[in-house]
């Protein structure tokens, strides 16, 4: 007898869903060589085939939006606005990367022809193209039950890239993962491909994690979660007779600098727009502003008072799981004993995994007391630091790695030097805004330095491609025998870099 | 008293070259963080600064050319035409990062506008850019005094990206590091820049790549040299409280594999042309054909004929320092008492560090008996594996990771899949061709998968630089807030991706 579970409706704490049958090692195994023996069929397609493909998969997914975020809200209590539109995020990031690999640019064609006169020795034929690593293992994150889940960022980013992908489900969601499973494979038979390109693991158990980074066919990892199990998989990846990359985003504060100026101008709207931003999603943002600096003068006061007020009207859906909501709990607790801290508190959720919005006040002065205020808790609670503007750069210089951080400014002030340290910390800085909200585009970065990030990569926006790929030069090679993009007569037609210069034409 | 070591002359064995001091912990952090407090002097240059710079390091450098080739013959015993050459490469490698700084190609600056109609949700203004990391750590390698050496291609790149280099010296060429350091030193006051950008820290004891790997200010580690070396510099850096990247290429086979068509047209010039490659400096390049597949007819009987008689009258430069020619010796014996190997020799060098030439053959049946046999041996010596050519994928299956491979094919018969399964363990492969001498270009790929590299990038052509970059976006960033390659009115001039279409010109 196979060992099952069941997901639960975070508005009720009560079973939600059929049965789902917990997999077992060796059919997580038997999965991964599935996908390892057809790994081919996907790698050799032409950039016109495999962005057909990521439509089709795109395509699939949207025709069953309605019953994914049915299916979703079930199983996370997200409101219904957020998941149909998180349906189109995924949907429209698939297409993204459709749109990229249709133009061959992924494949970052560099070709330096022969040249006995280059120094200091005759140069022969060089032609370098990226390869696909081979089978990834992606984790789905419970936050994002559709957008960084089995068929999110990392999955998208890995079959454009041309692998396949052996996909986490997430526990908290299992429903939907599979839902969105039976999708992506809808797309995949019907442009012709095996259905072994694509599988997810269902389960509970912390062994799957062990399983799928151990496994010697998986050559890379996706991963958004916990720094624990980010960790872990780093030491699991680096561990095996063949260390594989781990892309892993772990948790981040994104802190949100206000300055004088910019409260003295506006502090009643920064401060609703800072709580909105902090509650969004419940809190579970991987972007949430987990602390924010306030001047501590009279606008500063004024920002605190408007915290106060208009928290205390918000109330915030249930948290995604129960062990989230459990944490969360005792984090509060653990933090309101924290010295000099002042808590502000909004409307408590009763029901299932529902909790109370907290926010912190506290002096800088107070922070070296309790060293968890500068760490990440997953739910609707933010931080604010109150500090004399003269010590923002401080406060910046203490903090860790983070995915992003933002100011809010007044015309005129420098805060040159307080951006150039938050440079070096986070890998996406936002002007008079908020974290909360990334868009899928070429020029986004959503990765900043360790431990937000494992690497110095991003696992939203185009780039994230280049995380599942190799460069492989041939030197010599006859036209018949390169890879189509690097042959001289260039039949795909995409622009290529020839002897330094930008082409598209044959050679 | 501080601890000094002396170079030895491989040729005599003898000391050569002034007493060196060895530098202690003190001394070593003291110019890690003296880097660390002037990075932000090179990190602001704008593209003609910064390629100013490296040219003017190149410059002085080449205006030492005599002197560095002189010193470092007298340490490496190399051959002087070799280390005139290398001079020069490292020179023109220099160049070759200067050109591509001078364009602002390295910044990969990525502008999307803000656009309210984008999907799913409004997208703000969003400019990308690649910053450098700070402090790089570099490990000199031995068989490079110069090229791969501490003022090569790692720290050309760092230094092309924006990072200050502390670089370990190798104790086998410390006076030619103290040269190269003197002359890159000049390059660096000569535009105005302060010399704590760069120093080497020299010395013998282990415990050195220990201060550097765990030091702090050090953001990531550019590595040549052994597996045990480049493993622990990964385990040090694995095990600091923020982890860094490490860039290690530690040694390859590349193995080359003659079908019967090529060999049946010219064993005997193949045969001569194996053994070259297989000796060149030494046998001490990483990329030497450490293995040779030839089939096991006559056409390949003729191969080894001849490679018999040719390296009978071959001898090579002693090896560059004792503990290579001691290692070198040691395995050899080992080799030697492999079941059914046959044993070639060259002419013994028996002065200094000398050691006698010898290639192994072995029929591939015999080669799971001593699995010594598909490892690296560094100096003279190589393995020729003898195979019906229908084995020659599955040789190539059972292969580790390298850095190239080789094969030399007569026209017309079918390699694709013997092609396609080097391209999954090598960084480049070669048609009709060795794999010693590597071009520095743009289409250049130095690495391969595990144990050869640790990570898909390379250490040569220009892709180098990008190891030592991170990227940071700035959302809604005013005008006069952006760095310059990302302000709209482009004062660089430089090419950047503006909503999806390159442009040089201003927004």
């Amino acid at each position: 007898m196979s060992k099952t579970f069941t997901a639960q409706n975070p508005a009720t704490g009560q079973a939600v869903g059929a049965e789902i049958a917990e997999w077992d090692l060796v059919q997580t195994s038997a999965a991964i060589k599935a996908a390892e023996s057809v790994k081919a069929k996907l790698a050799s397609t032409n950039p016109t085939q495999r962005a057909a493909l990521l439509n089709a998969i795109a395509d699939a997914i949207e025709a069953d939006k309605e019953k994914l975020a049915d299916t979703a809200h079930l199983e996370t209590a997200l409101p219904m606005p957020r998941l149909t539109g998180e349906v189109m995020r995924t949907v429209i990031q698939i297409r993204a990367f459709a749109n990229l690999v249709k133009t061959g640019g992924h494949l970052l064609p560099i070709i330096d022809l022969a040249d006995p006169n280059f120094l200091p020795v005759a140069r022969p034929d060089l032609r370098k193209s990226q390869q696909p690593l081979g089978v990834v293992a992606v984790f789905a994150a419970s936050n994002f039950p559709l957008a960084f889940s089995v068929a999110g960022v990392d999955t998208a980013s890995a079959l454009a890239a041309g692998c396949p992908v052996i996909a986490k489900a997430h526990p908290s969601h299992p429903n939907t993962c599979q839902a969105v499973y039976e999708a992506v494979v809808k797309g995949l038979t019907s442009q012709g491909f095996p259905k072994e390109l694509f599988a997810i693991v269902q389960g509970v158990s912390p062994e799957i994690t062990h399983w799928l980074a151990k496994a010697p066919e998986i050559t890379a990892i996706g991963f958004t979660g916990s720094g624990l199990v980010g960790k872990l998989l780093i030491k699991l990846a680096g561990e095996r007779d063949i260390p594989i990359p781990v892309y892993a985003e772990m948790g981040s504060l994104n802190p949100v600098f206000f300055t004088p100026g910019a409260l003295s101008e506006k502090a009643d709207e920064l401060a609703k727009a800072a709580v909105d931003s902090a509650l969004l999603g419940s809190g579970q943002f991987c972007t949430k502003p987990g602390i924010m600096v306030v001047s501590n003068d009279a606008a500063g006061d004024k920002f605190i008072a408007q915290v106060q007020s208009y928290l205390s009207q918000q109330k915030v859906p249930p948290l995604l799981n129960k062990g989230i909501a459990n944490r969360f709990k005792e984090a509060i607790t653990s933090l309101s004993k924290s010295k000099g801290l002042k808590v502000i508190t909004g409307i408590a959720n009763d029901d299932g995994f529902g909790v109370t919005p907290n926010i912190f006040v506290v002096d800088w002065a107070d922070v070296k007391n309790h060293d968890d205020l500068l760490e990440e808790h997953f739910g609707p609670t933010s931080v604010i630091i109150r500090a004399p503007f003269d010590q923002y750069l401080t406060i910046a210089k203490a903090m860790a790695g983070q995915l992003g951080a933002a100011l809010h400014v007044q015309a005129g002030e420098n805060v040159k030097e307080l951006v150039n340290q938050l440079t070096q910390l986070a890998g996406r800085i936002i002007w008079n805004g908020f974290p909360t909200a990334v868009s899928v585009t070429a020029a986004q970065n959503h990765g900043g330095q360790w431990p937000a990030s494992s690497t110095h990569t991003t696992s939203v926006g185009l780039d994230a491609l280049y995380r599942f790929v190799r460069p492989v030069v041939y030197q010599n090679f006859p036209e018949n025998q390169l890879p189509a993009e690097l042959q001289n007569s260039n039949p795909y037609g995409i622009e290529r870099i020839v002897n330094g210069q930008r082409s598209n034409t044959a050679i």
